[in-house]
């Protein structure tokens, strides 16, 4: 590398020096990957080790479209990086050189060169693009010398120096890490920049002439001088390998560290690091620069999309400090680079078979792609652009149904505005401005102007809040998340709050111009309307309209068609893709979706979404409904067999009515019911006002009570006296609840002529002889029951496999037990030791050192939970091959914990009714990779 | 059996008709075994099958001795009774026919016959003797009829009639279920017997004829009719197949199962019944019965030892309503039949190689052997027995180590009066009076006269109790064992109260007759002296001394000898039984045993008792005292690091000074030191006035103390935070311990020069990276230490296995675990789902419902958590081959939990030092079981 080693000869040594490497094997390997002219080292398939970006770009090459010369440092080096005390590899530094030597070659330039510079541009890129990661460097390779040279081949002195100003900025941001350390609300660049204007008395940055800027680049040294305690990095060498280290040491910042925690993806994987030489979009009137997306990413719509900047360097428009005209408008200002353009989005559509999304700049006419990934998109689009792409042959079903992250399913089902109220909104005046509809929906809440006010509120006063800023920046991820909307006033759709926001299914309306931000005062403007912190403020994500106040919601497009029988809504596009996916994901899967619901609405909801069935319908919470607990109390309180069973007659009717709707909900289905949980004390109040309120309705003495609740405190309530253990103790409450449960199940038979199929469920079983006693007083009542009321109904008598020593013995417990479901809250709860009401006291803080990769009570914990389930599931069989296998703990919501079940072979999930949809795609992607 | 049909053509089919047996082959089996005259289908080693009973009565005949004809129904008819539904095997009764008329032809008599008429007696007969079922039937046969014949044939119409009132009462209570029927203080029979002596003006028995004796049995037959609504059953047939019934269902009645459970017998094992010719003891003044063993049960001394009773039956011996002879005087009254004896009881300890316990009866002077077993024994005495049995050549070592129960050496441990205060006592005549020396040892306590006052006592004012009796029966084993001692006013060594007292291991004084006892007064007379409930109560039950009031007590001669040094004690005979045992048991064993030790004073007891090493050093319990909990509290209250590392600043002196005394007392040993396990609230107050004095001591706002007292509160503490999550939220708690671990290390290696060997557990680990960031910062501290002290120190890293998941993922734990310790306390709490502080509430339901066989928290459940057990060694080993395995769960001073703890491969156990004698026999016996 000829050129740097005369622009800098005082350069340390890089910090690539041969060092006490023990991999040896480490020196052959390919770290560097080449990529420009029609060629490449790498390609689409290899994100894992150039990350979404390299690929990309190596797979833009291989198809001959017009991509700088550039190379990609692997993922391999950063993960070597992190764990050899921030070394690199010992070959790094010749591989990078001798694609440098490539790079100057392929463009006729050399780095570092004083009179043709080769300016690079360096950027971080992960498997998947991340915010928090240093994002790009430009015009790397500047300096006092090289400028001249550049000012000299682009004929064009200012924009040399204006490159140069931007660089020193830049560097100092994100190489020297200035950004971190300085405050918000003060950036030393930005007031030079404002001093300079106001002392040439101009307004717009472009009014400055290269003398002024000149003048700037040596004050913004000085700033980094005084701020760093040392010069700016003249050597371009140094400039370099400054930012390669930046981009590695930046995979490892807060802000991404929770980024890859909210969307689990663990710090291993690590970040590759692209240096491709600049093109600049900055160059004049026939220059420009873009992103677009080769459909609508809010909607998913088929039109190619996007947003452009003429002159203008490509950070400006992801930034969103311009705001950026649409794609279309491009036809007027180079009418043959939009042509191009478009004949290369769908090309590169056609070619990944996906929503791309691309970033160009266009050099004094010609057009250079220097991104192509697929594209980020909302739930929305997810599904709209998968059920198209299915119609227009370009995917298969399967990769339809592959396509869409279930959770975005979600997004279809939350509430819209009330078409009435935002009429009358509308004609109220009350739209104070639009801005662009960057993430659909309808968010209604307190306006907060920080991402700590955020968090804070939404945390403490579980109060919706929408994050008003002027823009936002990866610092404020946290802060969006909490968020139930957020709104901008500057940047594009594929600005930073539109790109996350859509991410994370949040409302989004970015850009609104018209807003006037004051981060002190805490106020928004429009116009004379002044909003301040804490005023209500509702947005609607799909229009883009900001209207003050609150505004009443209606259900979405899905909701009403399958829950109000909405004609208009079940023509619609959304609910119609909705639809196809599931009936597509139905027909993969095998694993059974049920819901978890007590009551007849739930149970209905559920059916709707398609559950086929009840995996658990829990008894006690129908308990605490007016005058069941009445019921309940006095069997707790009673003194005797006799007592408690008067009390126990009282309840039978009661629980009877609750079973009975929910069986004719689920005629034909089964419905798995469980045998009373929960600790008698949950049933008894504890505050003294309450207890001389209820000693006074029961009509015994307070002294009575208290003495009870004192006998029923347990120092560990979860470890205590519940579950079948109640069972045990109290065999009679078994044998009401089994009643019930078969005298509703005769009545509704008898009634609809459809026969219920109750599975009864004894909870917490540890040992096989505590199911065996409380299976043979069910089977006695159904024996009893179908008797008095001539009709047979068929019933299985199972258990929950909730406790770790139930895992281990199912052998045992499958002699007696006709279905195992597991109980997969508490099995993690014994299984890790861990109260899922006092982990919250350090379970974010074990996601934090990485001990934990997700919350074990969200994601299952495979290696842990996991194997006593797949203990349980083999012990079982052994004894019972035919056993039902089923979970009905909040994991069966969960797609990577229902991609584990259906893994292990479970019959069925069961999950919240909200969740069914979720479930029957994840059901369905599970089919897939296990035929895979 | 045409003797049977003679008597009783109208008896109901016998119980045993042919049924649906659905087991065919049982058909073929052999349930009925038969002996007498010098050979027998049975023998002495088949225990399981034919009972304890009726396998000694087997091999006596084998060995040609006198035993009366018979035969022994095998305790697999009683299995399959329960199984069947109370239904025998069909081929049963054709059996016992051919069994009977075996019998018949032996003795030259006939059953049922009226001339000369065989009778029986009817005992059960379990693997192993057991209080609470039914004893014995004797006279069984007699009807209006046979009753005459005997007469007849005995020429002894008394003795006939006399043999028939017995015969009935007997019947009628066991067989007929008056006994259980009727109260306490009123029994119809004694009723009638004391009726029908005062209207003959006479007191004795004795005194009453043989016309007497006719009208009370048909008063008897009169009390039967009315209580039981039916006939006293005449043929003998229907007499002997109730009887046979009565001993099967006495197996299951409370007090039997009851004893399984102090005893750990599962229920399964079901009892035989031996049916027997009868002998008579009560044939007139060449008739005699006794009870005897060949050696001393109560200390163990070689010395023939036993009573007899001249002219009486076997049960009035055993039941204590006589008091007896000692056995000695026996040559004075029957010197041939003594010689006899003498000489069979030789033959039969030499044959069976242990203690025997004897019954026999001389039927005008020819003497008959009714019972042959091991004998029960104290403590003191299978210890002695078993030594001096070595040094006979009798058993070898191997055979001596298995034959002492390990919970016996506990007696051995127990204090003893206070010489010098008992003597005392003596002189001031506090000693009220002097019984039998049943149950040796010392006791003290309140007086109570009933087994529920006793039990209910000891449970809810946790006071010593004394419990007092006339006598005692099967129905007051709870209140026995709640009992700290046993005293009773009648029978003798061999009675209830003595047997039952001494397998206990309690203190006992039997048959102190001169005690006046008033179960309504409640009180207790000795001459002029009047106790009443609730008075102290003095019970030496090595000298038979009963003393009033409290006395003080000294160690035992094990205790003087290896704690007081006391050379008296060290040439005493239990010390040097003891000793040797324990050396034999250290030879044999291959696993290591250490004890549970906070504290240097009880690291002394561990070493003294042959700990070889600490596997349990608990930290916290060091905090707990003067200012260390000050220091703790402002550790706890701290609002930063920095306020937290001055409090721990002035904890480490203090935790270094407790390491410093417990590595010197364990120099050159382990010290497995356990870093900070309970959840931080345990450390402060709860009690509003405890808050307040806190806070002023502290002199910090009641507040604040509030504040953090809420902060810390848990729903699930043992679920909570707590273990090595209190080391992940400050590391800087693990840095000071693991510093003041290492100084004190470094310290106590320079002074001594001998170097302590820290072993640094880090406690409820769930996963491998917990483990890592801790074992860190111990080695990075550990490091530090060494080089600022000059000195390096061995030591190891692990962790404690006690979460489900750590025994799941031990292969990746064992990566950096450098050992593990089962930590069975809280594995079984996780496992079973249990809260060891909860479970109380129906643990004891859960073992009368036979779902546990033991509390699991004082024998380890082999399925489910010795299942994980198993799982972390084979995976531990995995990763780390030759990895330390140990367990300092309470359940390391388990005999049974330690045979598993053997099997599994563990290096070692650690208990509570006090149980080290019992572990390092434990041991041994696991060994020698591995080697079967």
């Amino acid at each position: 590398m000829p050129a740097t080693k005369r622009a800098s000869r005082r350069s340390k040594p890089a910090p690539s020096r041969p060092s006490k490497d023990k991999k040896s094997t480490a020196q052959k390997k390919r770290f560097v990957f080449s990529f420009g002219d029609g060629r490449a080292e790498g390609g689409g398939a290899m994100k894992e080790l150039l990350g979404g970006k390299g690929a990309g770009l190596a797979e833009m090459c291989r198809l001959g479209l017009p991509v700088p010369s550039g190379f990609t440092i692997s993922t391999e080096v950063c993960t070597y990086f992190y764990a050899n005390g921030r070394r690199y590899p010992s070959d790094l530094k010749r591989q990078v050189e001798l694609a440098m030597a490539r790079m100057e070659k392929e463009a006729g330039k050399r780095f570092g060169d004083s009179q043709n510079p080769l300016l690079l541009s360096v950027r971080s890129g992960a498997r998947v693009s991340m915010p928090g990661m240093m994002d790009t460097v430009l015009n790397l390779g500047l300096n006092d010398t090289t400028v001249e040279g550049l000012a000299v081949a682009s004929n064009n002195p200012r924009f040399a120096w204006d490159a140069y100003r931007r660089f020193v900025h830049m560097y100092a941001d994100v190489v020297l890490g200035l950004k971190g350390a300085r405050t918000e609300s003060f950036d030393p660049f930005a007031q030079a920049l404002e001093d300079a204007k106001q002392e040439r008395g101009v307004t717009q940055d472009t009014d400055l002439d290269e003398n002024d800027l000149k003048a700037l680049v040596a004050k913004y040294k000085a700033i980094v001088r005084e701020r760093c305690g040392r010069e700016f990095p003249d050597s371009p060498e140094d400039q370099l390998w400054g930012a390669i280290g930046a981009v590695f040491e930046s995979w490892n910042t807060e802000r991404a560290v929770v980024y890859r925690q909210l969307n689990h993806f663990p710090g291993h994987w690590g970040t590759a690091v692209n240096v491709m030489a600049m093109v600049f979009g900055n160059l004049g009137a026939t220059s420009a620069t873009g992103v677009c997306f080769t459909r609508d990413p809010s909607t998913g719509a088929k039109e190619f999309y996007g947003e452009f900047l003429m002159n203008a360097q490509g950070e400006d428009v992801v930034a969103g400090i311009r705001t950026p005209l649409p794609i279309a408008e491009l036809v007027h200002e180079l009418p043959k680079a939009f042509k191009e353009l478009g004949r290369v989005q769908k090309l590169l559509e056609k070619h990944n078979r996906d929503m791309q999304d691309l970033e160009f700049t266009i050099e004094r006419g010609k057009l250079y792609m220097l991104q192509c990934r697929s594209g980020k998109r909302t739930g929305f689009a997810a599904v709209k652009i998968a059920t198209d792409m299915v119609r227009e042959k370009l995917i298969t079903r399967e990769e339809a149904i592959r396509r869409v992250q279930p959770e975005a399913l979600n997004q279809l089902l939350q509430p819209i505005f009330d078409f009435a109220e935002q009429k009358a909104a509308r004609e109220a005046g009350r739209v104070l401005t639009k801005g662009l509809n960057a993430g659909p929906g309808a968010a209604c809440g307190h306006i907060v102007f920080d991402a700590e006010t955020a968090e804070h509120w939404a945390a403490t006063q579980k109060e919706a809040v929408i994050l008003v800023r002027i823009e936002t920046s990866p610092e404020d991820i946290r802060g969006m998340s909490a968020a139930s909307g957020i709104l901008t006033a500057r940047g594009g759709m594929t600005s930073h709050a539109a790109l996350v926001a859509r991410q994370m299914g949040k409302v989004c309306v970015a850009g609104a111009g018209a807003l006037e931000i004051d981060y002190v005062a805490k106020t928004m403007k429009v116009g004379s309307t002044c909003l301040k912190e804490g005023d209500w403020l509702s947005l609607d994500g799909s229009t883009g309209e900001v209207i003050g106040g609150k505004l009443a919601t209606q259900p979405s497009e899905v909701m009403a068609a399958l829950f109000h029988g909405d004609a208009k809504a079940k023509k619609g596009g959304t609910y119609r893709a909705f639809r196809d996916l599931l009936e597509w994901a139905d027909a993969v899967r095998t694993l059974g979706v049920r819901a978890n619901a007590d009551q007849p609405d739930q149970a209905h909801v559920a059916r709707t979404f398609g559950a086929a069935g009840i995996g658990l319908c829990r008894t006690e919470h129908m308990f605490f409904e007016g005058s069941k607990i009445d019921a309940m109390r006095e069997m707790i309180l009673a003194e005797s067999k006799a007592e408690r069973e008067r009390a126990l007659a009282k309840l039978l009717p009661l629980q009877r009515a609750d079973f009975d709707g929910i069986f004719e909900e689920m005629a034909g289905f089964p419905v798995t019911i469980r045998s009373l949980d929960p600790p008698l004390h949950e049933f008894l109040p504890h505050e003294e006002e309450q207890i001389q309120a209820l000693a006074k309705d029961m009509k015994v003495p307070a002294a009575r009570l208290h003495a009870k609740i004192e006998q029923l405190k347990e120092l560990n309530p979860m470890l205590g006296h519940r579950g079948c253990r109640l069972g045990i103790t109290y065999p009679e409450i078994t044998a009401m609840q089994a009643r019930a449960i078969f005298e509703a199940a005769c009545d509704v038979a008898l009634r609809t002529k459809k026969k219920p199929i109750p599975e009864i469920m004894i909870p917490l079983v540890a040992t096989e002889k505590e199911l065996a006693l409380q299976a043979q007083i069910v089977r006695d009542t159904a024996t009893a029951v179908f008797a008095e009321k001539k009709v047979t109904i068929p019933y299985l008598v199972g258990t929950m496999i909730e406790l770790p020593r139930a895992a281990l013995i199912a052998e045992d417990i499958a002699r007696t037990a006709e279905f195992f479901s597991f109980g997969t809250n508490d099995l993690t709860q014994t299984t890790y030791g861990i109260s899922r009401d006092d982990g919250s006291k350090f379970i974010p803080q074990y996601i934090e050192h990485e001990i934990f990769a997700r919350d074990p009570f969200a994601a299952l914990d495979r290696e842990g939970v996991g194997r006593l389930m797949r203990i349980a599931c083999t012990e079982g069989k052994k004894s019972r091959p035919g056993i039902k296998l089923g979970i009905c703990g909040e994991h069966g919501g969960d797609p990577s914990s229902i991609e584990f079940c259906n893994e292990i072979g479970l019959n069925y999930v069961s999950c919240s009714p909200l969740r069914v949809p979720i479930a029957r795609l994840a059901a369905a992607q599970a089919a897939l990779s296990a035929k895979k």
